[in-house]
C-alpha cells in the first residue's frame, strides 16, 4: 500500500477502506508517512468529506495508535462528559464530582485552552498546587480511590491525533467535521469510557455557529461512537452568551464552587443538572432521566458534590480549602466596571468577543505556547434579555497588568448590543438532543 | 500575510490576489513555507482550480523565481515549441534547426522521458558527446552562433517550479490543468521567447486521453501565453498510437534525420512541417501558413535543416558524423520480431503499451534516477489502418538485455488490435488548433 494511492482515491471522491485508513494513520505516527503526504490527505478529506464508515475507522485507528485505559476491572459503566467549547463553559468541574458521588467512575481527559475558547485544565491549575498531568496508571489508582479523575491527554493517549492536530493547526484543515469528530472520539474513547455525554455548543461564542452546523457535528459523533459500541448522546446547548457570569481560569472555579454549594447562576446550574442527568442515565444509575435530575440536584443540596471534589483536589496535589474559603485562588489585583452608556435592553452579547476579552488580558492563549495568568477574566452582570440603565455595569474586568487593557475593554463593550426594547424571543439553554442516530428531544 | 490565510482563502473557493500568489511562490521557493503548507495549498487548488488571472499569476510568479534569457539583442522574434509528450514524439529534433535555418531563433529548454513518455534529453543524449547541460550562459552563445539551443532545465531556470513540481509527484497532486499549465509555461516562457507552438497531444499514449481534455489544458496555456503577452498557438494532435515508426533514443534520432534528409514517415513528417510552419508563421518569418510549410519542406528538400542539425551537435559537443552515417549511433545487440497471430488489420494500438515495452527494455524509466539504455527501443512495422497476415512481423524489438524481454513482448503483443475488416474511420493527425482564445482549425 502506499500513501499517494491513499491520497488520490480520496482526492477522487472514493471511500476509503478500514486498512487503508489505518495503513495511513499507522505510517504517519511512525513517521513513514512525511507531513507533506499527511497534509494533502487531510485537505482531500476537508474538501472531499468521508463516509460515517471513514470517520469511524478513523476514529479506531486513532484511538489504537496509543493506550486505552482499561477499567474493566472497576464496578460499573464508566461515563465520560465533552464539550465542543466556549466562554465561560465550567460544567466538567461540578459535573465530574457530581456524578462520581453518585457512584459512577468518570474518567475525564480534557484540554487546555485557545484562542477565545477556555480549557478544563486551565481552570484547574489556577487550584494552587493542582496537578493534571498524571500518567494513566496513576490516573487510575486517582479513579479508582474517588471515581473521578481530571486529566490531560498525556502522551499515550491516540498520539495520531496529537500529531495530526499540530499538522491540522498550520495547514488549514482544523474545520473538517470528519477530522473534528474522529480528533474528539478517539480521545475520549482512550478514557476506557462504556457511554458518553457530548455537549456540542452553538452560537456566537461556539465553534459551531448555527445550530446546523452544530448538529450536523453532533450527528457524527454520536454515530461514529454507536458503531464503536458505546451508548452516546449529545446536548446542542446555547453558547450565543457566556454561561454563567464568570469567565476566566480562578473566577470559573469560583463559580463551580458556588454552584456545588447550591447557589451559582441559573444558567449554568440547569445545564450541570441536565448534563450529570444524562451521565446517571447513560451509566444506568437511574432509569428514567427526571430521576437522574432529582438524584443530581440532592447531591448538591446534601454537599456530596462539593466533597467529592475537594477530594479530588487533594488526590491530584491541589489545595482543597479552596473549596471553603474561595480567596485561596489567585485574585487579580485590579477591577474595571464597564458601564452602559444608555438606558435599555441586552439584546444580544457577542460572545466570542468576550472571550477574546479575557485572552487579552492574559487569561488565555493566542498560540499554543503563550503562557496564562489564572487570576485575570471577566465578571458578566447583564446578559441577554436584562434591562440596563445608563451608567450601571455590564461587565467587571478582572486584570492585572495595563498592557492591553484598554483593547480588552473596548471588546467588552463592543460586544454588547443594547436596544430600547427587549428582544423578542429567548435563545434556548438546550436547542436539541441527539441519542443513537434519532433525534429524541428538542428545544426547551 | 500568512501562508495558512493564502491556504484557507483558495480552500474555501476564493480567487487568488496576484500578490497573495507570488508571496506564497516566493516564500515556499526560499524555504520559508515548509512543504506540508504547500502539499496543502497545491490540493486545494487541484479540488478548487483557478481562474486565467490566478493561473498567469502563479506562471509569472514560478517563470520570476529563476532566470530568464534575454535575447533582446538577437535579432528577430525568438520562437518556442512544447509537446505534451508521447510515444515515438521526436519532432523537436527537426523542427529547431529547421525554423533556425529559416532564420528564426529557437531556443530550446526541454525535458527527460519519464514512464511511457520519452524525453528530447534523452533522445539528444543518444548522440555520442552530445552536451545538454549547458548554462544559460553557454546556450546564449550557441544560440548566437547558430540560432537553436537544445538544453535542459537548469537550476537557474523556474526553481519554484522544479521545487513544487518534485513535490506534486508525491503528494497526488500532479493532475492539475492550472498547475500542469504553470509548469509548462513558466519553463518555457524562461527562455525568453516571444511566440510559443504547444503540440498538446491526445490519444492512449497521451496525458490528456481525450481530445476534451487536451483542448481543455491547450486553452489555458494558450490563455495564460497571450495573457503575459506572448503570441501562442496551440495544435491538439493525435497520440493514439507512435509518432512515425521508431521508439527509443537512438533509434528516433535515426529517425529525425531520415526526415530532415527529405524521407522518414509521412506522419512525422506532416508533422513537423505543420509545426514549423506555425513556429515562421508567428515569428513573422512568413505571413501566411502554407507559405510555412511550403518554406518547411524547402529547408528539408535543400538540406538546410540537416546541415543546421549538424552544426548545433558540433556546437554541443556531440559527433557530428551521425548525420551522415547513423551507424554512429548506439545500436542494440539484438533483434526480436513480433509476428501476428492472424489475417486483418490494425484496428488500434495501445500507444502507452508500446511506450512502456520500450521503458522495460532500458530505453526509459520508471522512477527518476533509472540510468536508461539509448540503443533499445521498438521498430513498428504495422499501425493502425494497416492489413497484415498471420506470420508477418508489427513491430520489433531492439534489445540488450533479456532480463524483461518477455514481459515487453507481451506488452507489445497485447497493444494492438487486429481484426478481420479495416477500421471505419482514421483518427485525424491534427485534431484541433487553438490560436489567442479563438478555435482557428478543426480536424484535418
Amino acid at each position: 500500500m502506499r500513501a499517494i494511492d491513499v491520497i488520490r482515491k480520496k482526492r477522487d471522491g472514493g471511500e476509503l477502506s478500514p486498512e487503508e485508513i489505518d495503513f495511513f494513520i499507522r505510517s504517519y505516527t511512525a513517521g513513514d508517512i512525511p507531513d507533506y503526504q499527511a497534509s494533502a490527505w487531510l485537505m482531500t478529506v476537508l474538501l472531499r468529506g468521508m463516509t460515517s464508515a471513514e470517520i469511524a475507522a478513523l476514529t479506531q485507528s486513532m484511538l489504537h495508535s496509543g493506550s486505552v485505559l482499561d477499567l474493566s476491572d472497576l464496578p460499573g459503566r464508566k461515563v465520560g462528559k465533552h464539550s465542543t467549547g466556549g466562554v465561560g463553559d465550567k460544567t466538567s468541574l461540578v459535573i465530574a464530582p457530581l456524578v462520581a458521588a453518585a457512584g459512577v467512575p468518570v474518567p475525564m481527559i480534557s484540554g487546555r485552552g485557545l484562542g477565545h475558547s477556555g480549557g478544563t485544565l486551565d481552570k484547574l491549575e489556577s487550584i494552587p498546587g493542582f496537578h493534571v498531568n498524571l500518567s494513566l496508571a496513576e490516573s487510575r489508582r486517582v479513579l479508582a480511590t474517588c471515581g473521578c479523575a481530571l486529566i490531560g491527554q498525556t502522551a499515550e493517549i491516540a498520539p495520531a491525533d496529537k500529531k495530526l492536530y499540530a499538522l491540522r493547526d498550520v495547514t488549514a484543515t482544523v474545520e473538517s467535521p470528519p477530522l473534528i469528530c474522529s480528533s474528539i472520539m478517539s480521545k475520549k474513547l482512550a478514557e476506557g469510557i462504556d457511554a458518553l455525554v457530548l455537549d456540542v455548543k452553538t452560537g456566537s461564542g461556539a465553534f459551531m455557529k448555527t445550530a446546523d452546523a452544530a448538529t450536523a457535528l453532533a450527528e457524527l459523533m454520536v454515530e461514529t461512537g454507536v458503531r464503536m459500541g458505546k451508548k452516546v448522546v449529545a446536548l446542542i446547548t446555547d453558547m450565543d452568551q457566556p454561561l454563567g457570569n464568570k469567565v476566566g481560569n480562578a473566577l470559573e472555579v469560583e463559580e463551580c464552587i458556588e454552584v456545588m454549594r447550591g447557589g451559582g447562576p441559573a444558567d449554568l446550574r440547569e445545564l450541570c443538572l441536565e448534563l450529570a442527568a444524562w451521565m446517571l442515565f447513560l451509566a444506568g444509575r437511574v432509569t428514567r432521566l427526571d430521576e437522574g435530575t432529582r438524584l443530581a440536584a440532592e447531591l448538591i443540596a446534601s454537599g456530596a458534590a462539593l466533597e467529592r471534589f475537594r477530594e479530588i483536589i487533594t488526590l491530584q496535589g491541589g489545595d482543597a480549602r479552596v473549596i471553603d474559603d474561595t480567596s485561596h485562588l489567585p485574585q487579580a489585583q485590579n477591577r474595571l466596571p464597564i458601564l452602559s452608556g444608555s438606558n435599555g435592553f441586552v439584546v444580544s452579547m457577542q460572545c466570542e468577543q468576550v472571550g477574546v476579552a479575557s485572552l487579552v488580558l492574559g487569561g488565555g492563549r493566542e498560540k499554543k505556547d503563550d503562557t496564562i495568568d489564572p487570576a485575570v477574566g471577566i465578571v458578566v452582570h447583564k446578559k441577554a434579555g436584562d434591562g440596563v440603565h445608563a451608567g450601571e455595569p455590564l461587565a467587571t474586568l478582572h486584570y492585572n497588568s495595563e498592557a492591553r487593557l484598554n483593547e480588552a475593554r473596548r471588546m467588552l463593550e463592543e460586544s454588547y448590543a443594547i436596544a430600547p426594547q427587549p428582544p423578542v424571543s429567548r435563545r434556548p439553554l438546550i436547542h436539541r438532543i441527539i441519542q443513537g442516530t434519532r433525534h429524541v428531544g428538542a428545544g426547551k
